[in-house]
Order: structure tokens, then sequence, then C-alpha cells
């Protein structure tokens, strides 16, 4: 590896934001996936969760443009223990939903620990989830359509706990994660 | 048409924002173009433009859901073209740039007539556009990935314009078009 690959995944790493994250009921479009993935690592995450009940689903390699890499997709075969998983880490669960008694998605506090649960592209996010979550948020929309694509609807999100962790310094570099998994991804990432 | 759709289409008008818009560079993609499309109809954007050097491109209709009915799309085949309409309508002209010298696209006072330029998918904008914009911008990325995917990077932009115009009460419901407009979108959206 090259001494300023090093430097960049190093400054990388020292950004990461392990307190947040997002769980993907079923999304299934494979330029959804790769767009969400791609912002994941731009905002610093590196693990996220996906509930799929078909067969192993694939990230495309071509516009998630090597995210893939760099953010790993847990896999769940049901909702219930995903959340489950994701309380069991302390983090608040924030569902993103279309509905008159949610929220405005920027009045949540997401310097906390975060788990955005996204539904999916044409029934958005089941019962059993919404269920699941401490609150459900909406984005504002003031035309026509009823609702905002799913990888465009993540972002939202994501940038808004951004906005608000760069605040609160969040972004300052730093070790958060375990020198272990920094080897591990520092010898993965020199090939 | 029942009184609820024109209560509905009559609520939108009234919070339409003639003054922003979106200027696309050949970004080409319908999934991109769709979601992009959609953005626009939910923070109240009727028109945006499209510089294309294509035979004129088609919107899916399955993705946009029904949003190019509510947003019209104004192609054209030159940039300096294109940005040169909107100067005359006096906006500001901010281009989205991955460069080390664009400013953040918080800094920005998008309360103000605002033109949006956005690049094409792999070559981003052209030296030609970048040369005829107002100020260049960035969204902050902190992970491996040099760019995020264009309808995410739109929408974005949009939402922080959104919340500036929402804090300067610039969607209290308005009459921002002409009665000749009005009539005419009520007219087609009555079918
Ligand atoms: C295309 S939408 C699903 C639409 C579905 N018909 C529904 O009513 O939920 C896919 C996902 O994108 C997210 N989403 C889209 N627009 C949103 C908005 N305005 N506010 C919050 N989440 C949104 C939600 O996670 C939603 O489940
Ligand atoms: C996939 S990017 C183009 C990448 C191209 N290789 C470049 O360097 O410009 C497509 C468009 O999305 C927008 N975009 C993507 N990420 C952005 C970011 N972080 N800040 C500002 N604009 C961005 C810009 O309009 C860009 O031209």
């Amino acid at each position: 590896m090259t001494p300023e690959r090093f430097a960049r995944i190093d400054q990388m790493l020292k950004r990461r934001q392990p307190d947040l994250t997002v769980c993907m009921e079923k999304v299934h479009k494979p330029h959804n996936l790769a767009a969400i993935v791609r912002t994941c690592d731009a905002v610093g995450i590196s693990d996220i969760h996906a509930v799929w009940d078909e067969p192993k689903m694939k990230l495309s390699g071509h516009t998630a443009t090597g995210s893939q890499n760099w953010v790993k997709v847990h896999a769940h075969d049901d909702v219930t223990n995903a959340i489950g998983a994701l309380k069991q880490q302390g983090m608040q669960i924030i569902a993103t939903n279309l509905s008159a008694t949610a929220v405005d998605f920027r009045q949540i506090d997401y310097t906390k620990p975060t788990a955005i649960l996204m539904g999916q592209e044409k029934d958005g996010i089941t019962p059993e989830a919404l269920a699941l979550a401490d609150q459900d948020v909406i984005i504002p929309m003031v035309g026509m359509v009823q609702s905002l694509n799913v990888s465009v609807a993540t972002a939202l999100m994501l940038y808004e706990a951004q906005r608000q962790r760069e605040a609160a310094g969040l972004y300052q570099p730093a070790d958060k994660i375990t020198k272990q998994e920094r080897d591990r991804i520092m010898f993965e990432g020199g090939h």
C-alpha cells in the first residue's frame, strides 16, 4: 500500500460513525441499494443492515463505485431479529413512514446512537417494523407525488444526521473502532 | 374534477417555488431523471431544465410515479443557452462540483432566486458550465467514494433550499403563478 493510500484510509476510519446505521426493509432495486451504500460511506457509516426474504441480493459493483468494499451489509431474514439486534446495541430506532402522525425528520436528535429504518420501494415499512420503532418520521413534501425515491429519502435522513453530528463535533478525527478491526480493514484495503 | 382533488392541486400550486430550479447537464439514466423530477415536485418546483445532446430523452413513467405530469422539463441543446436563459430570469447559478475549492453547500443563501446545476453521472459538470456559474459548492463526504449518486446529490441540495425557505416563510400558501398558468394546470390536472 502507498503511504498516500494508507493516510487516506486512516483519515476515513477516524471519521467513521459506528453508532449510526441504516436498516433497509426489503429494498430490492439494485440502483437504489447501490446509491444507499454509496451515501452511507460518504457520511461515515461502515455497517448497515438489510432484511431480505429472497435468496441473497447482490449489490451492483458498477454504480456503488467501490463503496461495497467499505460498507458491510449485514443480512437478516426477519425484521424483528434485525431491530432486536440494533436495540441490543443501544440504538434508538427511527422509522421513516408516510403517515400524518409521523414527526418532521429534523426534530430527532441524531447525535444519539441511531438506526434509521427504510421501507420497501412499493410497500414501505411493515406494521411489524413500525410497532418496534421508537418514533416514526416524515420528510415534508408539498407536491403531488406521494413519496420520494427510497435512496433519496435515505440520503436526506443521513445528511440531517451528518449536519447535527458535524455541529456536535462527532466528525473530529478519533479512534472509534477497535485496533483489530482497523488492522483488518487496512489489510483488505491494501489490495 | 372532485372538490378534494381541486383543493389538493390548489394547495400544491400555492406552495410552488417559481424562483427555484434545477438544470441537469446531460444526466441520462432514466432512474436518476425520474428520482430528480419526483424530488423537484416534492419541494415545490414546477419547471426544470435539461441539456441533452442526444435525441430527446424520455422520463420513465413508472418510477417518476406521475410527477412528470406536474413538473415540466425544458430541454436545451447547449449549456450556455440554458444558463443564459436562467440568468435572464435573475437567478444565481450554483454549480455542484467535486472540487477542493468549492464551498460547503450549506453556506449558500437559497432563499434568493436560484438555479442549481447538476453534472452528468460519469463526467460531472463541464468547464463551460462551471465558468458561467456564480459559485460552485460541494456536499461534504468523509468516506472512500469520490461522489454521490446524482439524484441523491440533487435532493440534498433541494432539501437544504427547502429548509432555508421554510424558515424564511416562503412555503406559506400564496398565489405565485399567473391565473392563466393556474387555469391551465387545473384543466390538465382534471383529466
Ligand atoms: C417509495 S417509498 C414507499 C411508498 C409506500 N407506498 C408507502 O406508503 O410507504 C419507499 C421508502 O422511502 C422512504 N420515504 C420515501 N419518501 C419519504 C418521506 N417523504 N418521508 C419519509 N420517508 C420516505 C420510506 O422509507 C419508504 O418506506
Ligand atoms: C456521480 S457525480 C460525477 C462524478 C464525476 N466523476 C466528477 O468528478 O464530477 C454526478 C453529479 O452529481 C453531483 N454530485 C455528486 N456528489 C456530489 C457532492 N459530494 N457534492 C456536490 N455535487 C455532487 C454533481 O452534480 C456531479 O456532477
